[in-house]
């Protein structure tokens, strides 16, 4: 497919990435941000502009993958009938690209995307068409692009899924910050957790969470509870998320 | 080396088959649990005792495998002068074992281990010891298993890394846990995030958790996290954990 990105931040550049690896063809790279655009138009050996005026309009497929506020107002400047046009964010309804093209939607990559990635992950699409047309070219490129299955995820399951996500993601890497600032001023190295904290995301796949919650909370280990809070006293705001998390495994059935 | 294990549960169990994989004897398994050590046995090809009174006085290392509280008692009852003995436990003294023998240590796995795994994951040691016979012998034992570096670590250092484990593993899999029962409620399947999770967790490798936080959170995006609290107010006790971890991201420095 002949394809335009709009935008030029770390989703468009790993869609971007992912569909020259495919075999579509990038006609244009569009972002006020005129140095990224020339960067990732430079990789992808195309074209690069700046302003919604110097659209190219021949392309099939438009991807808007700015930041979810700025969909609006990049809405409100296009109008590309006959083409198919979608937004790449979660928490947006697709009927903001209503007035844009008779065949709109959203495309929705559930994975953290970032611009300095040296590999491409996989990365689940989800999509969403106001009609045929746009529902069958949303889902050839989604499948182009993910080892997994796509699927189709309207306006609140789309939503859903992103809170999913925050929890499984956002806040684990938070956890992980934590618990890497923890180590770096108690003189332990983070590092040496690695193994651990990939065996707890690997076994997923063959074991559902909730059957192999171990640690001091789900055995009700209050003696090695009590030391853990003691060495927070001198970490508050880990202690606070230290009993929350606590009280939450204990009261989870 | 000539190894008697103490204990039958997850530890036990995962740590005995990385000793006969790395090519040591193990000569006994000692448990209570009577069905459980003779199912060990059964699989190491070798013998089962229930009562420590039946312990077998030949092996070079004795393994104290059992739950925390349990440690005590078993080393009450056990006299092996000349040997080498440790327990598995983060949060337990080294001390604790200081009348069973003069060579006496810590071998704490930092790894979340079950019974039932099919693939043995890398297993960082950390061990501590009384004198340098039992280091040694400890330290050569941890090389065996491990394909990371193995290292000493202190009473203090091993309940510290302990405490890491907890959020870097424990914690994030009750978040796991919790996305996965609000996905079964909300009908979306939670296997469509296995590789953003995977991603998060492996991407530490390159990149320090801090620098790699995505998320409605790290944006300060209020409109998005309005939403996500508008759906939360049907899951009460994830509302509280949403609020707490989005406050700790955005106060992070």
């Amino acid at each position: 497919m002949d394809i335009v990105i709009i935008g030029s931040g770390n989703v468009a550049a790993v869609l971007g990435r992912k569909f020259k690896a495919a075999g579509h063809t990038i006609l244009q790279v569009l972002s006020r941000n005129a140095s990224a655009a020339s960067q990732l138009a430079y990789e992808w050996d195309t074209e690069s502009a700046n302003y919604l005026s110097l659209l190219n309009r021949q392309a099939s497929v438009y991807l808007i993958a700015v930041a979810d506020k700025a969909i609006e107002e990049v809405a409100k400047e296009m109008r590309l009938p006959g083409k198919v046009v979608a937004h790449t964010a979660a928490s947006v309804p697709k009927d903001i690209l209503k007035d844009v093209s008779a065949h709109y939607g959203v495309f929705y990559p559930l994975q953290s995307l970032r611009k300095e990635m040296n590999a491409l992950p996989d990365i689940p699409i989800y999509y969403d068409a106001s009609d045929g047309i746009a529902g069958s070219t949303l889902q050839a490129l989604a499948d182009s692009v993910s080892f997994q299955k796509s699927a189709e995820a309207n306006d609140e399951q789309r939503i859903k899924l992103h809170l999913a996500a925050v929890f499984s993601s956002n806040f684990v890497n938070h956890l992980y910050a934590l618990a890497e600032n923890y180590c770096r001023k108690e003189g332990i190295e983070f590092g040496q957790l690695y193994p651990l904290i990939e065996e707890t995301a690997t076994r997923l796949r063959t074991a559902s969470p909730k059957e192999v919650q171990t640690g001091p909370a789900i055995r009700h280990d209050g003696d090695t509870i009590r030391k853990h809070l003691e060495l927070l006293n001198d970490h508050p705001a880990l202690k606070n998320i230290y009993l929350l998390l606590t009280e939450s495994i204990q009261q989870t059935k």
